[in-house]
């Protein structure tokens, strides 16, 4: 299929993980007494991946991160030539899927009395980061560790569960709730990004509105993750090798 | 199979959807500190949709919902000659489990002391809204840009995950699971709909009771999703010609 | 397979149906902050059903339940010369987890300062009962109108899952994540049941403590499930009729 | 493939499992409001093994577990000769995911306001234990039947959902699912071990912090996991037994 087709459902498809992911955060993770909590966060973003998997899993290939396409790349998976193309798609994507997320949030509790409503300030856009932008106040090397390690794991699994060994059928299964489960661990460090676009586009949509410390930040949310990556893409050659000698 | 016998199944199917997510919703969401809260709402959501893929799919391919069988005849998956009858059953369907809800719920702790009882003012039967009508107070035009945008995206799912060049297998899986995701991003805004069906059969249901407000809204529980749904019909088939050409 | 070899795979299944769903409320649906509730209990029976679905399915079809042997009996699916086997085998299994978790929860609390104990009266391992047994005080008539209408469609989409013309690889996916929705709608109302031998372990085990009002509320919950099961054998088999004509 | 090439996978795998259970155990479990609790714990651990099954199943075999290679090598299914290096891969894995644990909590609240930070004797990084490192109090009694029991039930779902004659496809979701199940019934009574090296990572982790109780209870944690194991190995021979016959 031509890349612009496939840029587009990558397009789409970041959209809908940041939409998903980070807009239950704002939305509906604090409600008093119904919230879903971290909890219904992490299943969230996962079921972001999980249902574009089956949805543009054939289109695409569903990457929705830049790190995913590096880490498949480094892996002989995905072909270089293609990654930027799919990098500004998928951080295209995040910005949209922020700004919207902005939009409807700033009408919250407006037209009903006693609700709570939204400040850039206070609700942050679920955006990554560390310091005081960590929800449970981890620093820079806890979450740049924490960051290489989960993209890594991500990978691995990613690179497992695509392998022509493997169950295919059962991949979008597993690497969507393996980001799930990756939320489940680490939201509290630093909110978990394990994604570049993902934490690129609540960043910019905060800058606009002058909340720049996010923004700041977001360099560790492109070094850690891709880094992560690439370190995956190479280990898993290791069980390629020995699998054909 | 005879358009009768697919309907009926329709009606079955939407009838679950009602009296498992709306049922949910009012008998167990607030329940104190045991109760599933959103998350669980939105688990019981996706779950009628799942198991009645895995019922009826072979049936009737399981629709459940007036938007999705509007998205796939304007994908050029579903006959629009069908319509009319798929939408009547769905709605007769939420109709009946609406008043279902009502009758079981109207004995909520009537019978053991100290419990909470039921009122339609005060439980609403888990109806869509907005502005006191939004649980978390959100007004017309955000819950009528969250309805489209949801309804667009489900629909986006559902016509990927049973395109014939993917795993078709796992689309009752991929596509229960989108409508819970959907519920963990939106029940604050709308209550969430992204079907008329579920949207009617509660607002019929308090009307009787003397409740009209939810009723005097419903309009923007048929126009959001089936506008979402049509344009996600129009836009999956850029990547059904660019798969051809 | 012979059939004692069949029923000895029911009696593990149902054990561990009735360990898994009413162990975790038990043990875990009320520890305070972090107690799963209503959800993880709902989760906890759907598990159990979907593990042993793959586990036994191949060896005695994973019943667990005289309701889903009676509903496939009278659905065409089982013969009826093998039901009373397969319903003592499953009623011995349930009673035997009933009281392992009587035997563990005795201990509860015991060797550590200030924690909750147990007791029998007050934690009642998770009976189903109406009235002051019915966990948010619904009476004798809703909790009888759940329990068919709930068993029914718990056998509509056992029947559906399995029909030759489905996915038949998902259907121990769909069928007990079936079982976690009904738990997500129904626990306040009986504390679910849509199993006979489910209830009855509980009732027979608190009997044996003294404890006899679940016992005499015992009918409910075999009259209820198996008149809802033989409803949706009945109904079920309009759509293969259907077909085949 | 080569022994050492498996005996990665599994060192991996288990690193793994012990990072993303303990881990979103420790990190994210407490945390106030909108924490995940026991529910969010138990479905870390099982989506470990859910990930890593499809990650890593066509290369080890995916079993993470001193006690899953013991079951398997009664079972028939996995050479005994092999059993030392898996053992000895796993628990590395699981001591090396242990430090990681305790590197990155020691950061916790450092960077914050306000914020609740970590010491190794309040948090105990999700260690296994029974009396006063029982989460809810329960003895050596309660605990080692449990063990028994929750692992016996686990080995006995592995060898069903790998069994020729079931859906192999799906083994990976059924035995991930079932630990998360065994984990809603069982945390509050030894925080679920069935698996000899989960316990022994923290429990060194412990140690060398100067914590010992829990290196002094580890031995429940390989005896009753390991006698479980073997229990279901032989147990479910006798289903493979009758097929033949």
């Amino acid at each position: 299929m031509p890349l612009m087709t496939r840029a587009l459902a990558e397009l789409i498809g970041t959209f809908w993980l940041v939409l998903g992911g980070c807009g239950a955060a704002v939305f509906a993770a604090g409600v008093p007494d119904v919230g879903i909590g971290y909890l219904g966060v992490s299943f969230a973003f996962g079921l972001t991946v999980l249902t574009m998997a089956y949805a543009i899993g054939h289109i695409s290939g569903c990457h929705l991160n830049p790190a995913v396409s590096l880490g498949l790349a480094v892996g002989g998976r995905f072909p270089f030539a293609d990654l930027p193309v799919y990098v500004i798609a998928q951080v295209l994507g995040a910005i949209a899927a922020a700004f919207l997320i902005m939009f409807i949030a700033s009408d919250m509790g407006l037209h009903k009395e006693g609700q709570a409503t939204f400040t850039l300030a206070a609700n942050s856009l679920a955006v990554n980061g560390y310091d005081s932008l960590s929800p449970q106040g981890y620093g820079m090397l806890a979450g740049l560790v924490t960051e290489i390690v989960m993209t890594a794991m991500f990978l691995f699994i990613i690179l497992g569960a695509t392998d022509k060994r493997g169950i295919g059928t059962h991949a979008g299964l597993a690497i969507g709730l393996a980001l799930t489960l990756i939320h489940l661990i680490s939201i509290p460090i630093t909110n978990t990004s394990v994604n570049p676009a993902r934490s690129t586009g609540p960043a910019l949509a905060l800058l606009t509105g002058g909340q720049g410390q996010a923004a700041s930040q977001l360099w560790l949310f492109w070094v850690g993750p891709l880094i992560g990556a690439a370190i995956a893409g190479v280990v898993y050659r290791l069980f390629e090798q020995k699998h054909t000698a």
